[in-house]
């Protein structure tokens, strides 16, 4: 069991809000962009990813966003229809904005590199008046990124997202997932980070983006645990720190903490195991679960993840993901992921 | 004495973030404005009129903004260091950017008008690099002005003063100031003017003006106590509600209440006595006057004030607020201001 | 008698386009604006100084443009109605853009500027949809103003204004008017004006202007006869080039030049010379006079007006021109404006 | 021979200014762009293809242009390189401008369409001081893309590029490809369709695309043979107007016109025809044929790219086209494509 209580009351389990593009993947890899000839197009994003996780785990879920009307926002709301995630509150942009892009280039296993088209972004046009109180207060999560604080209107309709939930007790799981060319200036991102990360219960990212969130009121501070102190000042239970290839720690506000490595894999590319984690583990959270069973559960997700072509298409059941665990834990030994 | 305890260790008593700009007065009023000939200028803005209220007030004042770099600019300057007002946290706007105009129009004592002159203005353009965290730790007060939050990126560098005043104990007062003209919508007004006043020590405002801030949150209330309540929530001590010429009342966290009424002037016009009250207001808070002391001596100002031209160059100093009072008193008896 | 034929059938005199706004002259003159404490309105932009001018000379007169909708757009339409300027071409903008403005500063008769108000101005909002072609049909004469090529949609207005003139034979007076703060860059300004000018029938400027207008098709290039025939090889019939205080001189396209010096008077101020110039040389080519004369009284209207303190209020009639070239040549000769 | 003079002291034959991106063409054709699962990249945009076009007919062969500074940008240039084609004066954006993309969907033959992504397009970011007056001077002919007059800086450039030509006796070609999506409004295109025309020796387009360049100053005409006059009244010597499957028609200022009509394939795609057209119809003028013999190698390097999946890398030699007519002409008799 874990610190975290969800209102068994609501009827859906998990909605995300926020970025919603495409995925345009090389399919000739392991060479840089100029020389590839085709590319594989996935719905991608962070939260969208995150969402088709939770979905492929047997969750109830929604997704709160703005797609462009043409063939790729269709193709993104048919993605979703098709696995089963609530499209109700996924506005049709009716401006002329434009469904994100992300072309990858893998030049070799750690050395990727993501083009991407983001003017005129329709994810971004989210606004305060999409926000649908109801759909939030029947949630039990609302699963926030923190690329949708870039820029108004999007950034008012999260704020405004945020409020609903902690008025109707849907806790508020923030991933920080911090894209730099979003934004204006390291100022704007720390302010914005904050508003957000103060109302937030669950609160995941990487040392680095907790810096950047951290560089005007904590500046310099390398200490996870100051980092999860600050944030328990505040409304925080759950702090997740992820140091990469190092593994990650989950602080609570008890005062515990609970570290995981990743799970020995081939790896194909760097993308979209941050998405797989932050869906078992949250998954782990809602079934009530020990937090040491929730990160291993998160580990093993993001492994199998990275050793695929996609970052949404390769998402995996919980019974794909036990296998795994099982098979490596064969494998390698009971401890495998342990630190 | 109040609930409200000002930082003795500090040596600065009072500084001001937000709008600093040009008033062009009407010379020949009681006629619409394309009957004047001649206006005459002075400073104007709300949180520039209250500090050359506090510094009138003898109080040590200081302002954070961003002045053209031209010779309304230089005028701004020359007019706050005659008033002893520290400028050294004034920028001089390098790209261009104008000082605000409001042109005003009296066609009579309670039909007034503001033509306003604020596309690229350089008060707005305050950015969070701007902000300098050792000259907030070192005030008592810092007074924020709400349309200082209408646009990027003013909006980022209030709300990081306000963390800097938070985390250094200078007491917040935020006077919301709600200027349509600024505003993208009524939500994003809501949005933000929450975000500020969840982390503010005394707000002041307008029944009107705390609709617009509670649109999203407590929609059709227009119950003071439960406004009051829901900022004492957050981080609130005293909530000021104004009622124009019904009066206003000042709430307390520790649930007391204050009425005041307004001092029987002849009106020559309506701007400018909402300033004024502001300034005498707080000064009374910091000389730890009761609560009915300091709104007395608020509305004795802001009555002096509609009873002259300007906005700025009228505010009184102690001595002359006290001799109006007494005068009042003398002809209206004691209880003058009273409900 | 000159080398311009005007189409007597049309109704119209004369119409311009471009810019209209509202001038704040400061009455404390011989100081900084700084400590100017009072400014008078009237109207003002080079095109509606040249409109009010020709008017007051008797022409039948209107005005292609764009006024805010507020009090200082009614002020000016009030104005040129009183002054018998046909506004039914004058477009209320519906967007909120601003009537633009022009402090002067008046140190000394010869060191004097302007603080310019021109961010989200209404005049440079004139659109294509704003032109009739039947308004251009009707008019002897289409004078353009410059500064309303700086931006879009104005700068399109214009050179559909201009091919609706060309195609009707109504005579194009474009005086350059360089204003550099309306202008990205000075490769922008000579690529618009040079398209301008080339379908023009009278173009007038300072040495200065040419040079901008020059800049890129014959850089350095400092002889007026080069860039009169220049335009000549275009469509041209008049080039008139300006040398400030040395005075100016007008080239035909059939080869002959004509000088002219300024009438002595004592300065007030170095604004609105060239408006009157330009009416009161544009009225008497109208009048068929050889233009030797037409100079002499348009250098005598800018006299008449550098001693003035308005650019708009103090155009005069015929009657006053003639009066004062009569008594200046009573006090100083004959040839006192001859070169 | 044909009325054109190419200046053969010059250098370079040929150079184009304009739009320069890459297509990403559906590989799964003939369905809709949703369940397209894979694309294919080329170089694309008019004037680059048309020029891709010009160096496989084996002219010498520049491009005057901005790509981004990314993959995209870098996969141009080398494709360039290797076509020979010279890129000395293409610029790489350092403003973070975006290369554009087409995708294209291919549901029938007939029924094609393209999701462009023009946001912040590197192309239209080319400015004036981007354009070498030698780099024009040295090259017999400059072709100008119309789209690439749709917004500032490009705009500018174009009209810089085009004194320039015109200055210099290098022979300015007009291709108006208009784009709906990248203009403001019509009447903005027909004003800078116009300005562009009326300084151009050939004109090529499509019925449909002289109505909009017309519809301000010839309302309503439909009559080809005006048309071309209309534009021979300026610097035109050569208009050719496309009617589609219908054929299309060359003019001359001399009075003559020439018919040609499709050859018959079967068709892939309506993308890249007319690009493939415009190259061999100009390297026939170039070479000094009769006008009936370039519209035929027009028309049959057309129906070549038609019954291609690029519309660059499939462009055609002398020799190729020369065996595609003898081998249409052996099957469907000599005169195929005659009308």
């Amino acid at each position: 069991m874990n610190n975290l209580v969800f209102n068994e009351k609501k009827k859906r389990d998990f909605i995300a809000i926020g970025r919603i593009g495409v995925d345009l993947n090389a399919n000739e890899i392991h060479r840089p962009m100029e020389e590839t000839e085709t590319f594989t197009k996935y719905v991608g994003g962070s939260p969208a990813n995150i969402s088709i996780g939770m979905a492929r785990l047997g969750m109830d879920t929604g997704f709160i966003g703005k797609v462009s009307e043409d063939q790729f926002g269709n193709y993104i709301l048919n993605y979703f229809e098709q696995d089963g995630i609530d499209t109700s509150n996924i506005v049709i942009d009716q401006e002329g904005a434009m469904t994100g892009l992300a072309f990858t280039e893998i030049k070799s296993p750690t050395d990727c590199s993501i083009l991407m088209y983001r003017d005129n972004v329709a994810d971004l046009k989210i606004d305060p008046q999409d926000i649908d109180e109801e759909y939030i207060r029947n949630s039990k999560v609302l699963q926030v990124s923190g690329t949708a604080l870039s820029k108004s209107p999007s950034r008012e309709a999260v704020f405004l997202a945020i409020d609903y939930a902690r008025k109707h007790d849907t806790v508020v799981v923030f991933d920080i997932d911090y894209r730099p060319y979003s934004w204006r200036s390291e100022e704007e991102t720390a302010i914005y980070y904050s508003l957000a990360a103060e109302k937030s219960d669950v609160i995941i990212g990487s040392r680095e983006e907790f810096n950047i969130v951290e560089s005007l009121t904590m500046p310099k501070n390398e200490n996870d645990q100051a980092t999860a102190q600050h944030w328990f000042d505040y409304n925080a239970q759950i702090v997740v720190v992820k140091h990469g290839k190092e593994g990650s720690t989950a602080y609570t506000k008890e005062g515990e903490s609970y570290d995981i490595k990743p799970f020995p894999v081939e790896v194909v590319k760097t993308f979209g195991g941050g998405d797989a984690y932050a869906s078992a583990f949250i998954y782990g959270l809602m079934q009530n679960w020990d937090i040491d069973k929730c990160l291993e559960f998160g580990s093993a997700s993001a492994a199998m993840l990275v050793a695929s072509h996609s970052c949404s298409d390769a998402m995996p059941t919980v019974e794909e993901i036990e296998v795994f665990i099982k098979e490596k834990k064969e494998e390698y030994g009971e401890r495998v992921a342990s630190t």
